[in-house]
């Protein structure tokens, strides 16, 4: 079986981490597996190479800024490569070029174009282990791109996705995707496996476990992914499209998001075009708008409610004066100590239920909510910051997510 | 005029040096000249992904060892490419690969075959600066190979020559070279010029100021180099073949080395073939032999002594015994408190009483002469080392080097 394992940056942080790493490898090459390894840059090494482009100068060109993060990569699957040879494995280092990895020539958010897997399977046919470079890859200049931040991940799908490997493996810090947050909910378990849009809608929950843009790539080629621990060795989470999507109905996991701040314009005019005045100002300032919640109107006036990122508000804040104007609202008000609760699972909208299940549990803790909103497989609720915590426990006793799921639940 | 300037670690050790040498690069390029640029690792960066591979195996694979060393320079051509931009000069750093440096396929010592100067050309018709990474190249299978220690100096002289350049600039922390070190001698002038000869018989002292394979390079292809210090503004020394290498005829300057150790086999039977039976097992050793003295031989029995660096004096001697068991020597003894003290200059040889000057000068000062050595341009004494800086000192005051040379000397 070909398989791709990637490596995170905590998993290769320092010789040691590495050493281990490469034990694990060799482990699996031993048990006559084929193996592809993608590796992220050491620990912080990517902040701190930020940090030193920022001595510089405060507004470093994209192309040298990628010329300079590229090498942290490169020094992680030097030494990688080294530790595996070292343990009696033919290893060789690949950098994103070399890998033959092609990308758009946008400098710090490269998309990849195509993967020349020559180099790579001539590695692998002479019985070699490619120790690929992460988040990086080349024009057809061979100018050398990066790929946006956390998106390793995103190299190992694309390898995996080129040369028909049985599954992508990656490797963290974490042992997999959990019912919740395990520093929040004692009793949360890890999840055996989950779909790609159940982990697309864990929002910042999963994007800690694995980035979106991999996820997104492994669902279009329907590439299976394992999640799992780079320091114990215990099963993870798999992640994937499989048959049983269509075949249960219920909440998969609680996810919660504290970064949200929502401001809300007081007697909004409801005529059309006021959505796009509203917010073609906050797009072209390069501010995201998550949830947006307009309430019926009456006598042709409404209050429109969205929320932003904490880090945004105050930007958002300085464009509402002219925006109230413009399209006459009486004013506006702002709250930034907002958080997201979410029961996550397939199905959950169309089944009857849920929504009753989650309203009546967070009325009977008393925690009052403030917006809601719903997508296919994911029911959010906007409460008050400091009640999340209670929230998150008491959906995840309500829906009973400590038992084992015996279909395809957790082990 | 087209320049190659070589900025050494020292120059680009931190953000504010880098920024200091972005400013002085600008100045230049002001000036009307074009400039092509090419820098080495930052301070200690070298010797800290040395210790990093150390850390991951003690024999790391040679191979591996020059995909994380060359990632070194790559960080410091991107922010001195970043400085120049953020000064408003467009710049675009080039790894060694992309400066098109192609070097035989012997990693950790790669020696250049070719420079491609096509994409250097191309930047600077565009009127950008090309930052280069020193110490690097490529194969023609695009496989990076470091050039070895102290190679950026190289990478320079091999890109002015091939670009037709008028010299090499070599900015370092020094400002020049000097009639002996300044550390020990304080009257010590900087040379105003210098011939290649002279400055590869400077040896070690030479060596901190200009890699001698880039001095050797120099030389074959008649390039000038100017050494200067990247701190101040200040004439530096102009090492050259120069028009003047026939016309005088004195002591340019005193070198020394305290890293010398001898070892004397006594009573060498003094017949064909000894010298391969000693120094053969030395070579394959990976033991450099420095001098060699013979004395004449008196009853087929000679004394034979040579020099080692100190470091290499106990693996040496380690040999000794099955060495002087095989050719019948009487035995060996050993000295590691040793130096040599040079006084170099084109013509010394042929010129009469330079060497009975140096002789009566370490005489009248009761330092006695250990071996003697000589080359066309140099001639060297091997002293006791406690006695070195005295003996540097009387030689600099016995020919005079303070003073000022009208013809060619210094500034």
């Amino acid at each position: 079986m070909l398989v791709v394992q990637k490596y995170g940056g905590t998993s290769v942080a320092d010789a040691e981490r590495i050493k281990h790493v490469a034990g694990r490898i060799v482990r699996r090459v031993r048990a006559g597996d084929q193996v592809v390894v993608v590796v992220s840059a050491m620990g912080n090494m990517t902040d701190e190479l930020i940090d030193l482009a920022l001595q510089v100068t405060d507004d470093p060109d994209p192309r040298e800024l990628d010329m300079l993060l590229s090498t942290g990569e490169q020094m992680s699957i030097a030494l990688v490569s080294m530790a595996l040879r070292s343990l009696g494995e033919e290893a060789v280092s690949l950098t994103g070029p070399q890998a033959g990895i092609y990308t758009r020539p946008t400098y710090g958010s490269g998309r990849i174009v195509r993967v020349d897997t020559k180099r790579i399977r001539r590695e692998l046919d002479a019985g070699r282990i490619p120790i690929v470079a992460g988040f990086q890859g080349a024009t057809e200049d061979q100018e050398i791109v990066t790929l946006g931040r956390g998106a390793s991940d995103t190299t190992a799908v694309a390898l995996a996705v080129a040369l028909g490997a049985a599954r992508c493996e990656n490797y963290k810090d974490v042992e997999g995707v959990y019912t919740a947050d395990p520093r929040i909910v004692p009793t949360a378990r890890r999840l055996k496996e989950i779909t790609y849009e159940e982990m697309l809608e864990l929002a910042t929950q999963g994007a800690q476990v694995m980035h979106n843009r991999a996820v997104e790539l492994a669902s279009v080629y329907n590439l299976p992914i394992l999640v799992a621990s780079s320091f114990v060795d215990a099963p993870g989470t798999l992640i994937h499209g499989g048959p049983l999507m269509e075949e249960r109905n219920r909440v998969r996991a609680i996810a919660h998001d504290t970064d949200v701040a929502k401001i809300t314009i007081r007697h909004v005019p409801d005529r059309p075009g006021i959505a796009a005045q509203i917010f073609e100002p906050l797009a072209e300032a390069g501010i995201s708008v998550d949830t947006i919640v307009q309430n019926a109107s009456e006598e042709n006036l409404t209050d429109l409610t969205f929320t932003v990122s904490r880090k945004d508000l105050r930007r958002a804040e300085a464009l509402m004066p002219a925006i109230c104007q413009a399209i006459g609202a009486a004013g506006y008000t702002t709250d930034a100590e907002l958080a997201k609760v979410s029961i996550v699972g397939t199905g959950i909208q169309t089944a009857p239920g849920y929504a009753a299940k989650m309203f009546r549990t967070l009325y009977e803790h008393g925690i009052n909510i403030e917006m809601i909103s719903t997508s296919e497989i994911r029911l959010t609720c906007i409460i008050k910051k400091d009640r999340v915590e209670e929230a998150v426990r008491a959906l995840h006793d309500a829906f009973e997510l400590e038992r084992s799921d015996e279909i395809q639940g957790t082990d």
